[in-house]
């Protein structure tokens, strides 16, 4: 087994780079998942775990160990090659120092529209834009528990594998079928397969429960600040409001975006 | 107008500690709020505004600048007491540099479950000791947007007053009438009040929309970690759970929360 016990070393260099550039992420297909549970549900979700960085002493309360310990103590069912490292050199690359022992090299897969798979009728998220990773994330969240076919990202701002969107969506990122493509192509998408777009607006006057969401529907929503594209609203089949009647005028986007997707969910009977 | 150039001036230390320290705040009855909105709200929900430290650069794009201009630009109708500091003692204590201009010294308002003032058929969030601040502020907000009657901190860990729950509530934690009391005293308000209690757990097998909430209702939470206390689940006119079914078994507290809330209100026709 490898053993690391610089910070200066290329593969934790490479990794710094890939935890902080989005740029670097893309271009390589590459991109860090930090935790148990998160790696656990990346393996899970099909995504190919190149190779575990793992310091003994947090994972598995020892220095000395074997890799299938690590396999056995995370639930993977693949076998990627482990790399041990000391401690410095973990906590140098760790959000949360002391408690995981553990960081993944996970391989991207194709988020291109076409590879989506959708039920026979099919409920999806769709966020256009949404800036911040931690929205992203809880949003995805979201979308684990309801289950929904996907979650859809137009005109993306931050990239999926953000280590921020990974922590957030607490490894959700992972289980949820997402994908991404301009507004053009996501709209153009929804028309080819029949779906239904109801657009979150401020300035519809439909309210969002009186919509019947039992037949193909997709729900999206734009940023908190400046809310969906004109395109996307034209292009609805009806755009929807959640009523607020409180001295501000907004809701966190994760929030708007799980009171329309349960509101979907109890009209289907949680099915 | 009191100028105050350095920042071991008296007062702002005072600010720093009403900051950082939760026994401060409390033992003072005052807390600090900042930004131009939260101010607002705070006057609006009829909390006394001690004083105001001004960085005029920042608020006004003006060194120079009178009281009334204060007043003006923010949007308040009560007349504190304005000191104005240097941009170098404003960025001390200021969270967001450089957007706002303008920290307030308010005075904290009754807690109390008996001063709590409901109309003839409430709906009432009953959060039991949040830990996260950012779940709370979040809480808040949508609580602000559904217009509830009151959210009921049982059993509190972190006050409200903490500068954290202000920023994530959006300025929501002055506008939502709130109340903090232990979970036997908030059980004993309940029923003195002929208010149903739906307490959210993942145990229950009844689903949350299979519930009236037309009639007097309390819906309550508890933490991420280890959900309601046996106390509050015991007293329950009815235990009730938001069905998950994705890969992990929890959602963020204020999503729970805005789903309950909001199935609420649509029963009752969004009035």
């Amino acid at each position: 087994m490898k053993h690391i016990t610089s910070p200066h070393n290329a593969t934790i260099r490479h990794a710094e780079q890939l935890q902080r550039k989005s740029k670097v992420r893309k271009k390589e297909g590459l991109f860090l998942v930090e935790g148990q549970r998160e790696i656990m549900l990346c393996d899970r979700g099909g995504f190919e775990l190149q190779h575990l960085l793992v310091c003994g002493p947090i994972l598995l309360d020892s220095q000395d160990f074997q890799a299938s310990d690590v396999y056995e103590k995370i639930g993977i069912a693949s076998n990627p090659e482990i790399i041990s490292v000391t401690q410095d050199v973990y906590e140098k690359l760790a959000y949360r120092t002391g408690t995981e022992g553990v960081i993944a090299f996970a391989k991207a897969k194709s988020n291109s529209l076409k590879d989506l798979k959708l039920t026979e009728n099919p409920l999806i998220l769709i966020a256009e834009s949404p800036e911040k990773p931690g929205n992203l994330g809880a949003i995805l969240r979201t979308a684990d528990a309801a289950k929904v076919d996907a979650v859809i990202i137009a005109n993306p701002v931050a990239d999926l594998f953000n280590p921020n969107v990974v922590r957030s969506s607490v490894g959700c990122v992972f289980t949820v079928p997402t994908a991404t493509g301009t507004t053009t192509e996501v709209i153009e998408f929804l028309k080819s397969n029949d779906i239904n777009l109801y657009a979150a607006t401020l300035q519809s006057s439909k309210r969002y429960d009186a919509i019947d969401y039992t037949a193909a529907s997709a729900i999206a929503l734009g940023t908190e600040a400046t809310g969906l594209t004109q395109e996307m609203r034209d292009a609805a089949t009806q755009n929807i409001i959640i009523p607020m009647s409180g001295a501000i005028d907004s809701m966190n986007l994760s929030v708007s975006a799980a009171i329309l997707i349960f509101e979907a969910k109890r009209q289907r009977d949680f099915k």
